[in-house]
C-alpha cells in the first residue's frame, strides 16, 4: 500500500501521481528520458505521496516507456524506495522492477475477460493466479488496478458485484489497496456510489480503496467529489490532465491531478502536495508538449480571495 | 420565471442555454451574424428549454454582440416568445428587447459595489432600484443573474448572507427567477450547499434560484452536482464551454452545457434537451471557431454500453 500522505486523520488524502505513467504512454509522443525525469523530480517536489513513474512493459508494446529502467535508476534510491511505484504487467516486469530498485509496484487486472485478453493476454482468473506469484516475489507493496471497473468498451456495462467480487479477490490474493478504474471514462457519481457500496460489501475497507477517473466525459470531479463523500482517501491523476483515451482518439484521459488536489484541499482534505508547485509542473509538461493541457487550475491559478484586475466583467 | 421544461416532476430541470450571450461576447472574434443564427437554430432544435440569444449592451462596450436587433428579428416570432431570453443591462436595452419583439429579459446584478460599479456604473442599490422599473416596464418575465455570488475580484470573498438578502431582495422586486453566478469561478461544492442553504433561508424558494456555474478551476460539474443534491433545477451553461473568464485571460469560463446535462441525466433528472444533437451544435460550433472547445462529450461521444474499438488498453 502506498505510504501515508501528509493527511490530518480521517480527512487525510493519498494521492497516487500517474501522469509519467498513464499520461506518457498514451501520448503520441515519446518524450526524452531527460525531460520525463524533469517533470518527475517536480512531481516528486511538489511532496506528493507518491509518483508511478513508468511501467516495465515490453518496449514493443509501448515505446513511449521503453527508458524504464533509465527512468528509475536516475532516480535517488530513498525517494524510490519510499515515494515510487511502477506497473509490472507480469512477473518478467516484476524482475526487470526489483532489478532497477523499486519496490512498490501496481498489477492492472480488466475486470472483463474481454478487455483482459486485448490487454494482457489472460483470462481475468489467470491474471489474478499470477497476482499472487507477483504478490510472493515482490518485495513491497503490490496495488492492483481493476480496469474497465465502471463499464467495458468490448463487454458494455459491468455490474458491481462483478467488480466487487474480483476486488475481495485481489485482496485475499495480498493486494494492498485495490483501485477501481475508469478506463473508459463512464462513470458518474451515482454509479460511483454504488460500486464503493457493492466493494465494501463485498468485505474491501474503504481505506484499501483507490479510485482512479478519467475526465472522458466531464464528470471525473464530480466523481470524485462522490468518491470522496463516501470515504475513499486515495485518489489517483495525471498532472495537467495529460493523457488520452485509446477508446476515444480525440477526449481527454485522466481526471487532472491539481484539480482534484484542489477540490479535496476546498472540501476540508489533508493534502502532502503543494498546489502552486504542481501547477507549475502541469505548466512545465505543456510546454514540453507545446500544447494546451485538460487542466483548469494551473491556466487559472490559485485564487487568494482578491485578485485584483480591470477588465470587463463577463 | 423562464417556461418549464419538458422536466418529470420534482426531477425536471430548466436549463438556460447562455453561449450565444456569455459565450460570444467573451470571445475575440465577432462571428458572422448567419453564423449565429445557425448555432441559435441548432440549440433550439435540440429541445433546450431557453436559449440566451444575445445581449441589448450598448455595441460600444460589446461590439462582438452589436447585432442583437438582427439576431432577434431573423428567428421565429412564437420561439422569440416562448423560448429566448435576452440581456438588458439598463432601460435603454429593456427598450430595444421589446421592440426586437423580446418578452423574457435578464438583469446582472453584482453582489458588490466594486464588481457592479465596474461593470455596469452604478451601486448595488442602485441596481436594485432600476430592477423594479424594469420589471413594471417589461413585457415578459425579468429574471435577475447575481454575479460574482461566490466571490470577488475587487473585494474577495463574499459572505452567503450579503449573496442572500440581495437574492431575496430581487424577488421582492419582482424578479422570477434569481440566478447565482459564480463569475470568476472560484466556487467550491462546499460553498455550493452554503450558500444555497442561506438564499433559502433568506425566503427564496429553490425553485425560484438558478445556478450559473464557471469551470474556471475545473469544479464546474461538481458544483453542479452538489446544487441538484441540494435541490436547485435551474441551471445555466453554454454549448461546449465557449466562452472566457475575462479575469483570468487562459481559463474556461461557463461549464459546457451538454456536459451538464448529461451529468444530471445520469443522476436521474429530466432534460428536454436531445444529448446527441447538443453535441453536434457543439462540434459545430469548434468547426466555426476553428479551436478545440472545453467541452468533453463532445468528443468523447455518448456511451451506450458498449463501445467496440480495437485499441490497446489504457
Amino acid at each position: 500500500m502506498g505510504q501515508e500522505g501528509g493527511g490530518t486523520g480521517g480527512q487525510g488524502v493519498v494521492f497516487t501521481e500517474v501522469g509519467p505513467r498513464d499520461g506518457f504512454q498514451n501520448l503520441k509522443e515519446t518524450l526524452p528520458t531527460a525531460d520525463k525525469l524533469a517533470v518527475i523530480e517536480g512531481l516528486l517536489a511538489t511532496g506528493v505521496d507518491c509518483v508511478e513513474v513508468t511501467s516495465f512493459v515490453s518496449p514493443a508494446w509501448v515505446p513511449q516507456l521503453a527508458d524504464a529502467e533509465a527512468v528509475c535508476r536516475a532516480l535517488d534510491p530513498a525517494r524510490l524506495r519510499d515515494r515510487v511505484r511502477v506497473l509490472v504487467p507480469n512477473r518478467r516486469g516484476l524482475e526487470r522492477a526489483l532489478a532497477a530498485g523499486v519496490g512498490h509496484v501496481l498489477v492492472t487486472i480488466g475486470v472483463t475477460d474481454g478487455f483482459n485478453r486485448r490487454n494482457v493476454n489472460r483470462s481475468v482468473d489467470q491474471s489474478l493466479g499470477q497476482l499472487g506469484e507477483i504478490v510472493a516475489a515482490a518485495e513491497g507493496a503490490v496495488d492492483v488496478s481493476l480496469s474497465v471497473a465502471f463499464g467495458c468498451p468490448f463487454e458494455g456495462a459491468v455490474a458491481p458485484a462483478r467488480t466487487a467480487a474480483l476486488a475481495r479477490a485481489c485482496l485475499d490474493a495480498g493486494a494492498a489497496e485495490v483501485g477501481l478504474a475508469d478506463t473508459i471514462g463512464v462513470a458518474d457519481p451515482a454509479q460511483v456510489r454504488a460500486l464503493l457500496g457493492a466493494v465494501v460489501s463485498a468485505g474491501v475497507p474503504l481505506d484499501r480503496i483507490s479510485l482512479h477517473l478519467h475526465d472522458t466525459r466531464g464528470m471525473g470531479l464530480a466523481n470524485v467529489l462522490a468518491g470522496w463523500e463516501a470515504g475513499v482517501r486515495r485518489f489517483e491523476g495525471s498532472v495537467g490532465g495529460i493523457g488520452g483515451c485509446p477508446f476515444s482518439p480525440r477526449a481527454t484521459g485522466n481526471v487532472c491531478s491539481e484539480d482534484l488536489l484542489h477540490l479535496l484541499a476546498r472540501m476540508g482534505a489533508g493534502i502532502s502536495a503543494d498546489l502552486g508547485r504542481y501547477c507549475q509542473v502541469a505548466t512545465q509538461v505543456a510546454a514540453l508538449l507545446d500544447r494546451e493541457l485538460p487542466g483548469r487550475l494551473h491556466r487559472a491559478g490559485l485564487w487568494d480571495g482578491r485578485l485584483l484586475s480591470e477588465a470587463p466583467a463577463g
